[in-house]
């Protein structure tokens, strides 16, 4: 089971690498420019987590994390005209991903003796943050500050996680719930195109 | 009179959290979106001083900070309409912030042994920085880069408590003077139409 | 050779700044806005440098450093209209910050027991960040990212003297070694017009 939450990981953060390239090759960037945005976009949100938890930020320790996000990159550069028919494989994998980074971040805090408060946030920085570079490096405001349902289904699984843990049930079945949880919200967003509510509706 | 710097401060950053919802609701965010930028808008200047200080984040470990940051994101949501004609109460909020943030970041600094420069630097990150990332992430140019005096009396005030530490004069009284500094060269800024300069006057 | 190395690393340092200025003075901004924008360049790269290496950020301890970026915001302020004429020499110093700045980053990574590509990465962010820093805050997109060959003068050069560490061949000379190819890599790229392939060459 560790091995399958491990290649998912994996995947999830390849698929974040391929969006943050596709996203910059719509601006007039190098490929210089669309590997480091692909990389941010990969492993930045995990990279804040680390930094205010005051730990090891993850892929500088590891060059596997490291490879993945630029082979994400390549990939992209190389395949950009056909990977954008392929957004029904994007959006499963790019949910996994919200699904898994939200949870293991939430873990993460966790097991830094964070308040449960704190933990959920830093798993929601895990799993949108990068995304959030990604957009202000190309000059745009965010995307899940403006999207359909996205970050609300990481609270909603993140804070069934943490109620199950809050009530000492704790293992990776729980973990696997959450994600599922995540995932299963973000599908039904999308399939009945439910929306957050602009701050700005009157206008 | 700690009890009052301390309710000072939770309105501050009440108001610093009003403020980013404002400012978020001129842009077409939805209410997950406004929430984070009022988050970050509060509590994002203190978490970029503690960051730069390799210390805990201190928002992380209190609940209190975090839910007032979220009351005032959530007043901002419900009250919006009713906010934008109170200018003048939250003029005053703002301010009081602004003072309150700059000196207790540069006592933070100078308990942390940094040089009075790096501390005086510090305040102003406190202050301002939670300012400057809500306009980063609207895709503004941060408006006290171009705004009338804001900083430039948080650096006044700021050296002013500065050099009270350095003749050895550093108590309750000497930071509250260095507050209230700050607070009036704001207040003349405004009531006077004091401005930096721009840099490019002759265009 | 160490002064000669640190006179550089100054000057570097010296001469981000005043670019930095120059950019912020293409917005509309003011002095205080400018000088922000000009220390943060100068000094910004480094700072992200070492908040991932999860160490002190060298510029807190360093009132040399400060004030070496504070005058070249001064002197950007003071002489603008002067400076857009001094293109070339600006150009010679920023290719040299550029060099040094990279190679001193792999070594400061590599001390910290790094892997080689991580420390790479950290060479890279600490010639570049600064200038990212710059455009985020003048809301634009940032020019490394679609510029002729900058930081890819980096990658190679920064391989070069990673390549020589492998083989446990590290000293001085092969610093001095490093930086130079960056410089030469830089001359002839901008000498011959190479630049990095667009990602979206095809619109």
């Amino acid at each position: 089971m560790t091995i399958l939450l491990s290649i998912f990981e994996y995947l999830g953060i390849f698929v974040f690498a391929i969006s943050g390239l596709l996203t910059a090759s719509e601006k007039r960037l190098d490929y210089f420019g669309g590997m480091v945005i692909a990389f941010f976009t990969a492993l930045g949100g995990g990279t804040i987590r680390d930094l205010l938890l005051n730990t090891e930020v993850r892929w500088m320790e590891s060059s596997s994390l490291i490879f993945t996000a630029l082979s994400g990159a390549v990939i992209g550069i190389i395949f950009k005209q056909q990977l954008i028919h392929l957004k029904r494989t994007f959006f499963i994998f790019d949910t996994i991903g919200l699904g898994l980074f939200t949870i293991l971040g939430i873990q993460k805090g966790l097991e830094f003796q964070q308040i449960p408060v704190t933990s959920l946030f830093l798993g929601l920085i895990s799993a949108t943050f990068g995304g959030v570079i990604r957009d202000v490096l190309c000059n745009e405001i965010p995307l899940i500050f403006r999207k359909e349902i996205y970050a609300t289904a990481g609270i909603v699984g993140g804070l069934c996680y943490l109620g199950f843990f809050l009530v000492g049930w704790n293992n990776e079945f729980t973990l696997i719930l959450g994600v599922l949880i995540i995932i299963l919200i973000r599908f039904l967003s999308v399939m009945f195109g439910w929306k957050m509510p602009l701050l700005s509706k009157e206008n």
